[in-house]
């Protein structure tokens, strides 16, 4: 599979599927499904340079990650749909 | 429960309830309620970083903040619904 | 009371009041009156941080100033309605 | 008569009569007045602080300034209508 | 006549007239003639001071200057009436 | 053929050409093909200048790019359409 | 012939004549013309000031340059017409 490495801050955001199906069974199309707002980072960029220091990222791959309603920009990679965003659009890591 | 462990100066802010019924005891429907502007704080991010310098945070868990009607982001986690603002969102503690 | 202590430079103001009877001694709605642009400081914050720099505030609590027509967040405290602005919403300050 | 000491880089600027009939004696509402660019400057403010350094006031109280038609706020002092606005609204001082 | 002195990088500039007949010698009501975009700068500012460093004014009194056809602010002084810019908006120097 | 050395912090990208045809065979007017995300960088600028210091570039010619939906303009030089973006524009390299 | 010096960091860019027929020959109006994004460089400023640095100027007189659709300001000189524009604006140079 190919995959994509970030530049500078940015991060590869893998959203949480959302469920298409309501509890009792019925099929919900796509513009009525809540857009998720979690997801898995998958790929993290070097970090930003800010007048010529490197601001590290304070994400990880593989981190949960709580994001805005309209965050980043889809693309689609051979693994499926993903979010690519800078890591100031995330919101803060889910724990536990 | 999980819980959010926020990103640089964003608080994460559980709102106080409004209540529901009117003094009369009628329903009030959400879009009739006025949002309220006082919550409490429940999680702080580490601070910003300006210039390479860290800004320590402000505020603290525990603390009853007043931000404005249209601040933050909503986001629902187990707990129930919160407010994820940055601390320059909120604009004062309130005390006593 | 429950009072507010404002963050950064930010302070609340408390409105003078509008009269709300005209000469003749009628009655004026809310909406007709002109909203006043003059209030006593009741509270400061601490100022705020420039580039690692503290600056000041400039205004103290008792001071009567004067500011825009739409400076400022109207909040209700304990105490009645206030405005919470920054202090370079404040155009002056009223002497004599 | 209460007066008022700008903050910053503020002045309070009294503006030119706007001449309120026409030469063949016609009143002439307000909304049909060309409002004036014209003005005197009344008080100033101490200067800004820009970066940790005072920057000086350029104008001084009794000159006679030219600014923008939609320059500052109209204020209402005891001693009637003014306009507060930041002496970069200046164009210029008028001489002669 | 009474002139103006501009404060910072303002200049003060004497639009080119424009030609008020076509050559067939009709007359073209304002509404209808091409603003010009030429002047003759008259008076020019001290420069601007950018970070406590004095900025110098490169166009001087007496250019035959280019600039765009929204630049400054229309002014009306006892010789006529005149535009005021920044130099920023000058885009440059007519030559020869 | 003639090419182009970008200034500054841009790059020339050339789009992957999206498929004219339906996998049926029927053919596609350009308004409905999805616009590529995926290009190749043809060719790099030196970098942009910040604050008096050089930032080098991090894509490289040959690089397969991913880019966001709006990102850059078309030209049309001999060899074909291509985008120029700047490196800011790019999200990541496509890797494997 | 009158010539123009570009202040700062502008040029001033003769742009390629469209083709006013099509290859069947018919004359084709200024309106559906596509505007050319292709000149030569007629003139250059001395490069702008940036906090207190001169910097250099990139394109030198004679450059053929690439520019976007809706770069610069169109002006009229005696020589025919030209785009000033800011050397931001253009995207490259080019070459071969």
């Amino acid at each position: 599979m190919a995959s994509i490495k970030p530049l500078g801050d940015r991060v590869v955001v893998q959203p949480l599927e959302a469920d298409e199906k309501t509890e009792s069974g019925l099929y919900i199309p796509d513009s009525a499904q809540e857009k998720p707002q979690k997801g898995t980072v998958v790929a993290i960029g070097p970090g930003r340079v800010e007048n010529g220091t490197k601001v590290d990222m304070t994400v990880s791959e593989g981190d949960e990650v709580l994001y805005g309603k309209y965050a980043g920009t889809e693309v689609t990679l051979d693994g499926g749909d993903f979010l690519i965003m800078r890591e100031s659009d995330i919101f803060g890591v889910i724990e536990g």
